[in-house]
């Protein structure tokens, strides 16, 4: 993209301060921008930078008073950082998902409806009898097995892989690499010791506006569904298991694992590298800190749990914080027990 | 698939009590089912679920008698679970894994021999050379390197990556996106502190009835082979690094990481997000509990190892107990010194 | 690959003591190596090996005094090591990296240039304007968005994913299944806890000799770059996230990550399973253990940390130790107790 300072500030319907008539072509964060560069100030923090900065451009407010002369041009707007992140999304959606069309060979199966508006890249793969909505971007390399189900306005990236029977709602974003839907980790014991694998016939339900990370892993229920639910975003990395539930607008960061069965409460966070155990239930809202491990179910709304094993974050962090001086506490108990058995000094 | 309830009855050799005329299209637990669903009753925990199930068919014991009135149809058969697993299996076959023969456009290179009755997905990719057995499954956007060996039976998902040289056994069942073959992580140090890559001429060899999760990988041998045995399990997201070897019938849990050349035994349980340091080994029946740590070798059979680092578990437990309350320990510790410095009350 | 052993020898300059007639078609380890393959003998301590190896031949030092008979035929040369480790690269390079042309179908996006010498496997995909050196190995369902750059000499494994504008030096390595350039995981909670994502339009750039292993994940900047500095090592199932910097020649072992606009110093080692939090600063030569979190920034060069949350080393081994017994540590801190309030015994 490439847009004079005049054409960004009509869109913003902003007024410019200095030469219209120069290009940007790029956007960037304040210190870090170069000339070319359109770039805002928002948090007042930054204006030194407002006086040194190589962009060619930056949004600021209308009721900015400068205090020395600036080289940029300026673009002088209601709210900086809205009209910025506004340009972010355009940007966004302009350049790496504004593509349509059908790029050739790509695999549709037989039976198959899909919505118009839509984009299919070169080497997706979609079988048969899916219903996919309008607006839908399938990136190359893209695999979407028989009877799956995708709502409107969701962007499915290179390489994702959806198994059978697999259900996206409307507006979800599904990075690279992704696997929804492969067999759950079940396996009955055999009297030899071996294992016989129990039949997984579920699926993965996602909701709508949820988000996957790239190579996430979500296996399908054994019978019933795997649910992720409205507004869920989860990172990249994560081992959804067989059964499991996670709420609306929970957050899951990369790396996390969730056993089989368990079910996540709504506007929960569990930060990066957790584990869970399987077969619990967690309350709503409550918040694991990262690389904890989780062993019981949490009844209680908005708690915060930290360790492996997890426990309330305050005791947490105050049995950690001896932990630490383990070697001292040992030193003054050996040192009370010498004193116990030598006399007194007087 | 649609069936009658009287067909069904007629594959499991059972009788029905009800309209055997209905049809059923699904399979499910007994308190998650609806009309069109088939269920079954095997544990009699669930029984009251029977008499207000939504399921238009139950799968029930011929000796089970009802202590009130049933609206679904009943079929009656000698082992209910058994039956029902049966239907399972079945389901999985017909609806997921019956495709035969090649959607185009499918690679196949020179030299490459395939057995029968197999199926090769649109954008698969099978090197040259490599001898693949009967009943073989290859996915969409599966690629198998040259000169790869696999097994009769053999299930390979969509985006499996197989490096030239691997050895796949009979029965093996491969989920989506995992890695088998890439280069071992083997560095020389170089004098001006970079590092060059030793080169990793090894394979990566699975024996039969062996099961890699989705997105899963595991490097090839330095020289030689890192060996994955008969009946092992491996879950989602794990790692498995150059010349590891797992033995036969062990279970390896979800983002589990094994460190090079690391051999663990037979009928291991390796819980999930455990690691492994490398050069160990493990003795079989060795349990490692869910996100510990292991940097020495069991030789004694079936230890049960907890923490990080790890160490026995019921010592683990004891210790983790007293952890929490590290704060009244130092508590009680300190009220201990000031009483001795203090004169003692009478 | 087969050659005689007279063959290989003139290729290392080195002297033959055997039948140099015979063939060999592998390379081994001395104590796993059986007829048909080619060995070394380096280090002393595996001279036993050399009188009862199953190899066909043997590359041993000039200087070597036998003191037995040997099977195998011998091939001297001036350093074993150093010959064996040219003929590993060789193999590596003829059998598994040799291939060049374009194995159609494959997509090549308009106004994009590609430089002399590569390999396009099938399936593969290059999208518009993306500008690749020479000598470039892209295998099958690997895929390269819009505006992309490769620098020379570089391989890009099967089923490798670069999002549109990643930027990838020279002689760069990036195993099946990598994800560079997904989307950062930043969001901005809104009123009703619900979240919006953050347009993330910056990108990931790899300088040259950078390794980056199988599924391994690293987001794009919300704006700017994700900086993966010259000859970095980052192994398997690493997750990198938005904004990070890696310094030189720094290594990342599996499973570990890193969190948002977190910098990393050069020379450093990450070992497997660790965790780093956000905005974090790392000296170079900073050392991580196993499975540790790193909570705070470190400012001194060459430190050590252990644990989760970690801290020094040296610290942290010695708190462990004590870890361990705390059942013990309890109990006689209950014996003084006790001992306090009962009379001394005379």
């Amino acid at each position: 993209m490439e847009f004079t300072v005049g054409q960004i500030a009509e869109v913003l319907r902003g007024e410019v301060e200095g030469d219209a008539t120069q290009r940007v072509d790029r956007l960037a964060k304040i210190e870090e921008a170069r000339a070319g560069s359109l770039t805002f100030l928002a948090n007042l923090k930054y204006e030194p930078h407002l006086y040194d900065t190589g962009a060619t451009a930056v949004i600021v407010s209308r009721s900015l008073v400068l205090r020395q002369p600036v080289q940029a041009a300026l673009i002088r707007v209601d709210d900086p950082y809205s009209s910025f992140t506004t340009l972010l999304e355009f940007y966004q959606q302009s350049s790496r998902t504004g593509r349509r069309g059908v790029e050739e060979p790509a695999h549709l199966g037989p039976g198959t409806q899909i919505g118009d508006n839509h984009y299919r890249g070169a080497f997706s793969y979609i079988g048969e009898n899916c219903r996919i909505g309008q607006n839908v971007l399938i990136f190359p390399h893209a695999y979407i097995g028989d009877r799956c189900t995708i709502g409107d306005d969701t962007i499915i990236y290179a390489g994702a892989k959806l198994y059978a029977d697999t259900v996206v709602g409307a507006r979800c974003t599904i990075h690279a690499g992704a696997v929804l839907g492969s067999e759950g980790f079940g396996f009955a014991p055999q009297p030899d010791g071996s294992y016989r694998a129990i039949p997984q016939t579920g699926n993965v339900v996602l909701e709508d506006n949820v988000r996957i990370g790239a190579n996430t892993t979500i296996d399908c229920a054994t019978m019933g569904s795997t649910i992720i639910r409205e507004g869920a975003k989860i990172d990249n990395l994560v081992q959804i298991a067989h059964n499991v539930e996670i709420g609306r607008h929970t957050v899951v960061a990369a790396q996390t694992g969730i056993s089989g069965s368990t079910k996540i409460g709504d506007f929960c966070v569990l930060a990066g590298q957790t584990g869970l155990a399987g077969h619990l239930t967690l309350a709503n809202r409550t918040t694991v800190t990262a690389q904890s491990g989780v062993g019981k179910s949490i009844k209680e709304e908005g708690v915060f749990l930290q360790g492996s094993p997890a426990f309330n974050l305050r005791d947490s962090l105050r049995a950690n914080a001896i932990f630490r001086h383990l070697p001292d506490l040992e030193r003054r108990l050996s040192q009370l027990e010498r004193s116990r058995t030598e006399p007194e000094k007087p």
